[in-house]
């Protein structure tokens, strides 16, 4: 369907059982990263989140068979760039909630190609009706539920956006389906907390990490729509398309009075590309 | 793994494309009902809720095709007395929460054999940490994102319990991890409104019609935790298990005061099951 290479448990182009509870229950989590020259950037961060993560569920992960799986895409792929999606499952079993004790994890590997394009492209937004939930343990990890998701965004292209900016039932912001959302004021640089459901995306851990030296001050605090219109400058931040300005909420047009803001976390970040991948992820074509 | 059949697309033995949206994004529903005597009861209600809530997300069930998934798995098994699990995913994609529009649906059968000892089994529940958001379309269909179900299955086995009640963040009852919940009072029969996060269960729908002749009147009404204490009679419902009385909730032995209401409202629904499938869900044996 897609092209895209896919590795299973070892093999290059392998299937799925469908008695996999992955699909039967959602009952996974995934990750996702780019590898830049064929080097995964933040390789050991993605990999130990993907391992916290599944051991919260009581699924653990072989961080050596991960690595083989990325390296087995990459050396595969044509393509010097590559999105690597990872997917843990709990594997085959009964039809059971709880899982069999001889249920033995699925891992999945699957390579896109990364288009350079998609770094820094602006987001128009609208809010959704669809809420995050913090009282569910799969929404603080990326779990693979992600029909919320599938249907905010549905609903936002509909409404002329880009992404969904996704609230919590009491109003606060969280994310948007795909990334993590900042709010830069006065030299302060705002971000929700987890625990308004907002997902613990690596490129979020990042920015604030970059947020000192650039000389902003972090805090991760509970927003509200009115302070994302209010802010000097909002961006989206995810993996794959590093910092993204915000351009555009429910209708209304947002001031870009941050940009210079932004610009040396991504020099940051982008300068971590280079140190362990020997490219800068600015460049539209491939080192 | 489990010996099971399973059909997927019109083949028996299938496998899966671990691209598939089922998988990657919970981008699905499914269904689960029990075959008697090789028919499958309450077809028509199972199938429309299927294609219903499939529809609500955009994906479109051929509805014959299901049938014939259905029989062929009944066709192929030895037991007269077969659980059917449905899935129907929008098909393998590329990585984009919105799908391709060359998406097809991906359909799947599977078949496990039923225990009559799960019938009106009496269970013990615990109290979850974990709510249901009623402010999530997929918590209001059978979709694929299960994996807060599985976590409070686990977390009420650890506690002693057969299943976990789930309650709404603004602490109604929903229903547990795989049933619904009714409370008898005083020839009341009480349920949670779906609007309050509950499953829209086809049991749940079944009990509910059978209330009047059984001289109960019924009503969708919001539950907490303290009215589940105070009923005279506490039960689940699925399309597995039929209506199985409660007896422990968090430590506390419940009243069984209410079990002669029940029982018309069993008898009710296996007539059901005489009449569509010519053999009733109480022998022991199948016929």
């Amino acid at each position: 369907v897609t092209g895209g290479l896919c590795w299973i448990n070892g093999r290059l182009g392998g299937t799925l059982d469908p008695r996999d509870r992955g699909l039967t229950l959602g009952d996974g989590v995934f990750d996702t990263l780019v590898a830049f020259n064929r080097v995964p950037f933040a390789a050991d961060l993605h990999l130990q989140r993907l391992r916290d993560q599944a051991h919260s569920i009581g699924i653990e992960v072989d961080t050596a068979a991960v690595q083989e799986g990325w390296h087995a895409v990459l050396r595969e792929s044509s393509a010097a760039r590559l999105i690597l999606r990872t997917t843990v499952t709990r594997g085959p079993s009964g039809r059971a909630l709880r899982p069999d004790s001889a249920a033995q994890p699925t891992l999945i590997v699957a390579g896109a190609t990364w288009d350079p394009r998609v770094l820094g492209a602006p987001a128009k937004l609208a809010t959704s009706a669809i809420t995050r939930n913090p009282g569910s343990p799969s929404s603080r990890i990326k779990s693979l539920g992600y029909l919320d998701h599938v249907l905010a965004a549905r609903e936002a292209a509909a409404r002329g956006a880009d992404d969904a900016l996704m609230l919590t039932p009491s109003g606060a912001v969280a994310c948007t389906t795909i990334a993590n959302v900042f709010a830069i004021s006065d030299g302060r640089l705002v971000t929700p907390p987890l625990s308004d459901a907002a997902q613990p995306g690596i490129m979020r851990h990042l920015v604030l990490q970059a947020a000192e030296p650039a000389g902003l001050s972090a805090e991760e605090r509970r927003l509200e729509p009115a302070d994302l219109l209010a802010a000097d400058q909002l961006f989206l931040t995810n993996s794959v398309r590093f910092l993204c300005p915000c351009v555009w909420l429910d209708g209304t047009l947002l001031p870009q009075r941050g940009q210079d803001r932004m610009k040396p976390l991504l020099a940051a970040i982008c300068g971590q590309v280079v140190e362990q991948c020997g490219t800068d992820p600015r460049l539209r074509e491939a080192a």
